[in-house]
This record gives C-alpha cells, sequence and structure tokens, in this order.
C-alpha cells in the first residue's frame, strides 16, 4: 500500500520549524510495512492543501495530512478537506459537546476559533484525540482515503499508532502486529556492525523482517521489525533474530531496546548495589550529566568533580602534583589517579575520569582529540587512551561515549581492546 | 520570486534522518525575501526525481533541488535532470579534471562511481563545489530554473550562499546584500517579547525588514533580516533597529548575534577577568558542561562539584549539615552555601549552585520542579527559586539557564525579579 506524507504549515516553509513529523511517520509507516511514495511541505492556504492532497492522492493510495487543525484562523485543514471533496463544514454535535466539556474542564472560556474543531467535511469521520483538544479527519474522496491528524507532535503520534495505523493496516490487508525491536552497539561504526551482521542477512529477509541501521555518535542502533498477526507471533518471529545479533555483534552490543549505553550503566550499578563518581575535565560535566539523565539516578549516581584547571586536579582529587610537572594534565596516568581519587573522595564503588584536549588549541603540545579515560574500582584501575576527530563538540561527547562503555565493560568483566591496567 | 525546494533521499522518505535541509533553505530563502511557496521529498528514483521538478516548476519559477549528486548509483539527480529537460548526459572535461585532481591530491584511486560526478544535462551548468567533491548542476527548462546542490549540509550550505543565492536574486531583480541580525532574549516567553516590540513593528515593516522569533528552552531569539544594495546599507538600516529591540525588550536581553547567553557569560567573566566555579545537584554537570562548551572556557571556568548524594553537600562544599537536616537538601539556603561552598574550595571569582528536583518523583516532599539557584560573588550571595514545569529533561536545562542568567545579571549590576540577597 503506498502512502504519502503531506505538512501543512507556513512555520515549516520559512523553516522555523523542521519537519520532524515527516521523519517520525515515514520510519512508523515503513516500519509497518507500508511503502512511503512522497512526502511535501504546504502552506496554510485552502487552495494549496487541497491541490497538493489531490496531487499526492494520484501518487498514492491513502494521504495522511498532518497540522492545521486547530482553532485558529490560519487552521484551515478542514476546510481544504472540504473542498477536495467538494462538500460543506458541517458542525458535529458530538464533537461540539466533547469541545465544550474540555474547556469547561479547564475552567477555561469558549475561545471564538474553538468550535472550528467540531466541524467536519460532510461524510468524514472523525478520529478522537486522547492527547489534546483538535481531533482529526477520515475522509474517502474517489478511491482514495485521507487521514488528517494535528500537527502537535505528542497528538499525532497517539492518533497515529491507535486509529490511522490499524486503520491503513486493515485497509492494506497486511497483518496487524508490527513490532520493532532495537539492539544498541557502542563504539562499533555502521558499517562494521553490517560486515558482522551479514551471515544473518538472508535469514532476516526470509522471515520478513526489516532491517535497519540508525548511526548515532559513537553508537549505532540495529532495529529489526516484525509483522504477524498479533503480538506474540510478531516477538516469536524477533526473539531468536535478535539473539544472533547480539551474538554476531559480539561483546559490543551495550543493550536491547531501552536500554542505551547509559542505561545499561545504570542497571548493571544498580543490579551490583553499587555507586559511581566521575572525575572530569575536558567534558566538563557532560559525563555526569549522562548518568543523572534517567530517573532513579541517585541510587547509582554519588556525585563528581570537574577540575578544568589543572592545580585543582591535585588539591582536589589528589593527583600527584609532581606526576603533573612531570608529563601535564593530559596523561595516562593522570586519568588513572583521577578516577581513584574521585572513587576514595567519594566513597564510591567506582571512579571514572576523563582528561584530553578538546580542542580547537592544541593543549601542553598534545592535538586536540588525544583523550584518556580510566575506571577505578574495586579490582584496580584501567585506562583507555582513544584518539578522536572532529571538532571540539564531537571529541566531548565522544569521550564520554568512551568513558561510559569503558565503566560498562568493567561492570560486565569484559576486556576493552587497548585498554591498560594502571594499578 | 517563487521558489520549491525538492530533497531527494530514500532515507527522508522512511524518516531515517531528519530532513535539516529543506528548514535550512526555507529559512535562508524567505529571509532573503524569496518566497519559499512549496517542499517535497521524492525517492533516489530517476523518473520520480523528474516529475516531482516538473510539477513543483509548475508552481515556482525556481526550483532547489538539494541531494543525489554523489558517486553512487542511487544518486541520480542527474539523470533525472537530464530526462526533465530531455537531454542527454555528456562527460564535461573540465569536471573530470577536477574530480581526478581531487582523488590524486588525496591518494585514493579513482572509484568506479566518480567520474559520474564529472557529468552534466548538456546544456547545464556546473556549479563548484568548493566544500566537497559534487559539483551542483544548474539548468533552465522551458522559462524555469532548477539549481541542484549536495545534500552534505556544509557542502549545501556553502554553496547555496556562494553561487545559488546571488543568481536567485539576480533573476528576481531584489536588491542583493540580505543581512540578518539577531537579538539573544533569556527567560522571557515570545508573546512577552512580541508584546514589548509592539511599538516597532510598523517601522519594522517600513524599513522592509522581516522580523522572526525562535523560540528555544527558556531563550527567543528575535532576528531581523534586511536587504540593500550593498553590505553597509542593510547594516545601517539594522543597527538602529536592533538597539531599539534591546531598548523595548530590556535586560532579559543577554545579547546580539553569536552572543547567546552562556557565551554573553563567557565574556563578561573574561572582560572582568573573573572565573567561575559550579556546584551542581539535579543538574548532575549540564551547568559545567555548558560553561566549557565555548573554545577558551578554561581562562574562566575553574571547576565543580557534583554533589548528588546528599551527605557530599557538606563533605565536599561545607554546607552546615544541620541546615540540610533541618530543611532538606532543596532549600535557598542550602544554595547559597554550596555557592559560597565552591567559591571558595576552588578559588574562583564567582560560585554558582542548583539545587531542586528534577523528577519524575517528588524528594523530601516536595514536588518536581521545585528549583534554587545561587550566586556567591565579591559582593555576597544571591538565590532565584522558579518553580519549573515539564519533564525531568526539561526541569534540568531550565534551571541551566536560571543558573548562567543569575549570573548573567549579578556579573551586569542588574536585579533579579524575585530573587534574594541572601548574604
Amino acid at each position: 500500500m503506498r502512502i504519502a506524507i503531506l505538512a501543512v504549515g507556513d512555520e515549516l516553509l520559512l523553516g522555523d520549524v523542521v519537519n520532524a513529523n515527516a521523519a517520525w511517520l515515514g520510519r512508523r509507516l515503513s516500519d509497518a510495512g507500508l511503502q512511503v511514495v512522497a512526502s511535501a511541505v504546504v502552506a496554510d492556504d485552502v487552495a494549496a492543501i487541497a491541490a497538493a492532497t489531490r496531487q499526492l492522492l494520484s501518487e498514492a493510495d491513502a494521504v495522511v495530512v498532518s497540522g492545521g487543525l486547530g482553532p485558529t484562523s490560519d487552521d484551515v485543514t478542514r476546510d481544504a478537506l472540504a473542498e477536495l471533496a467538494g462538500v460543506a463544514l458541517v458542525l458535529d454535535p458530538v464533537l461540539e459537546r466533547s469541545v465544550r466539556q474540555w474547556f469547561a474542564g479547564r475552567g477555561v472560556s469558549l475561545t471564538a476559533g474553538a468550535l472550528r474543531m467540531a466541524e467536519l467535511p460532510a461524510g468524514a469521520t472523525a478520529l478522537a484525540n486522547a492527547a489534546g483538544t483538535a481531533p482529526g479527519v477520515r475522509l474517502e474522496v474517489g478511491g482514495g482515503l485521507v487521514v488528517a491528524v494535528p500537527g502537535v507532535p505528542v497528538e499525532l503520534r497517539d492518533m497515529v499508532e491507535r486509529l490511522v495505523l490499524p486503520d491503513l493496516l486493515a485497509r492494506s490487508g497486511a497483518p496487524h502486529a508490527i513490532v520493532t525491536r532495537t539492539v544498541h552497539v557502542a563504539l562499533l561504526g555502521e558499517s562494521a556492525v553490517a560486515d558482522r551482521l551479514t551471515p544473518l542477512t538472508e535469514d532476516i529477509a526470509d522471515a520478513g523482517v526489516r532491517l535497519a541501521y540508525l548511526a548515532g555518535l559513537g553508537a549505532v542502533q540495529v532495529r529489526l521489525t516484525a509483522q504477524a498477526p498479533d503480538r506474540p507471533g510478531a516477538d516469536a518471529i524477533l526473539g531468536p533474530l535478535v539473539q544472533r545479533v547480539r551474538d554476531l555483534v559480539g561483546d559490543a552490543v551495550c543493550g536491547v531496546d531501552g536500554e542505551t549505553l547509559d542505561r545499561a550503566v545504570h542497571r548493571l550499578l544498580a543490579t551490583g548495589q553499587a555507586t559511581v563518581a566521575v572525575a572530569e575535565s575536558l567534558t566538563g560535566g557532560l559525563l555526569g550529566s549522562a548518568l543523572t539523565d534517567m530517573p532513579g539516578s541517585s541510587k547509582t549516581f554519588r556525585g563528581g568533580v570537574t577540575a578544568y584547571a589543572t592545580e585543582l586536579k591535585a588539591w582536589l582529587l589528589g593527583v600527584d602534583p609532581d606526576l603533573i610537572e612531570q608529563v601535564g594534565a593530559v596523561h595516562r596516568s593522570v586519568a588513572g589517579q583521577m578516577a581513584a581519587g574521585v572513587r576514595a573522595r567519594l566513597s564510591a564503588t567506582y571512579g571514572v575520569a576523563t582528561t584530553g584536549v578538546a580542542g580547537p588549541e592544541p593543549q601542553d603540545g598534545r592535538p586536540a582529540g588525544t583523550v584518556h579515560v580510566a575506571v577505578a574500582g574495586p579490582a584496580g584501575v584501567v585506562v583507555a587512551s582513544p584518539t578522536l576527530t572532529g571538532g571540539r563538540d564531537r571529541i566531548r561527547r565522544l569521550t564520554v561515549v568512551h568513558a561510559l562503555d569503558l565503566l560498562r565493560r568493567v561492570l560486565s568483566r569484559l576486556a576493552t581492546p587497548g585498554a591498560e591496567q594502571v594499578a
């Protein structure tokens, strides 16, 4: 089944807002096995929306329109769909009651345009909005289907998951349960991951599963999407494939589904009733903020010291001043002493440290991208020394990934290629 | 002059990549006074690209196509433009030489598809790529203009600024210099900023200047764009208007053009030869990472202590344990003592502290969003206690904005509404 996406809004054409709805819809619909053949953006203009929808209906079996359903005068998607279908807009009594109730329930007086949201093109069906006020619109036009959903992302996503996707799938005759599993991989490039999965490619295709890679900074997501008549059926297809992906990719896999690298570290710490403290230099607090991003982090995160000025590495973390004098602040031994120092001073099970040159200028004669990360724990101190490339922001963020992954490997008792036991 | 934007790429339709190029082009072209009337996305498919370009040429005077100009077999924009114009692709000897030189210069052997980048539809002109390999294509088709640029953002932006925009403006007869000035506003809502600028609206319109608002988290950018025959002319139009925006918005303005809130703070510290140290709780390192984001931050940032576990607030920062016993860790007096403690222990001119409840769960009986930020300096300690709403991530990030803005106000000797001098 061929689907087109149409996003309505001057702010999208003018670039004041990035069209993230189209990306979300594209991924969700193609994961579900529907074919997204075109995507377009139009202004808040009745004739333009009607013309674009008509054009897209000539290329696709269904058009999903987002935006322009609110109460203000520039919300004209309803008018455009009525024009497209050659029908009038009519006030729907059920919708009118629910709009009035929504305002009354919040103690807000009905605004002038609010009742526009209770209007529908004659013959159209309303789609209930569980996350906001403006209902969606479903309309059959000359053998094609047009579904309009609100542009507010949380409302759009809810309505698509709950009402639009099942409708499109029923129409396409495709099976009903679509399940995506995600395997998170740290510090391995997309092409290296794809290489390791080569033996699996045929089985994945034979199982009717869609395989996609999503590359982030120091991370790759392997996404497997299966369709089946029901959820247990899809789970049964995916379970063994996810396990084989884990086996083939190996210990660069940090988790599955919600378990990204930072969450994997949090879970490993919590499982072992262990805590962590951080000693940061070039990352300036980014490592601590990654470890406190998730709810419940106060159970595993003690705190941290950012010793940006060199003398603070001695004052606050107990790094040997003579060592710094000899080798400078950017050195594997300094990273090791920072990790051990913060572990002892903050009474944590593990200490993690970062030192290096974020750039753009060299420091102590060392070029930008020179980085050392260290983990101190009950079994000693380990240091990894990656050489990173790119700008200041990229180097800082990649350093955080290297530090978290080193901690994950220590917690999981995995070897780290290139890392050195220093104490 | 009416312009349409066409982005080429399966990855955009599938939502694996968000269409940020369209947003950038939309903003750049409309800032330049051109009217962006439509935007679309098509698959990597010769017929689809040709059909979409033809369709957009019926709605606009010029189409800017992005993507599909690289060397691989799925880069088919050149083929599509040749099909659209009904001409053949021909190898351009000048382009061939430059492609060969590019590969030779990097010691890389010419890949199979590389010479595809030296082909042009007969009658088309090449646009030099100063930031990469693949040249752009300029083609007149039946009275309309088609310009194809690479999809790699840095190459696209360079080529548009240097070649495409001047070409479009010359064609539209519009003046040549387009200058945008940006006024950064902290902690004032978009509608409040717009209200304060009401007296200026007419003058802005009379000067032919475009006014746009871009709202971020705790920040609004007011963007003023002027056109004139030359750059000094545009500057002369904008200078007085920028000053009037500053006057009307008042001390919520933190800077102009590159001077965002964090950079304003960095400049104020550097100008006063002052340094800062941070004591963080709920922000877990985010405040420190904001203060070390820009190059040169080692001149103004000493370091920080993240005291996530309550007892560390006493151990590491010298907060009175009896005070914490009485009022808990989330209290204005605790914030004040954290700021004073980190200032003294890290020998900084200023100490900045955050404490509060990021959520989702309450802490010590206080709801998520309860936040205190403090600044300790030579003139004493000031605390602000905003009540924030939203999820955990939003509360943490808004806390950073409040802390930075309080520091900016202290450094600029401005009053902070609602803030209290505690010592």
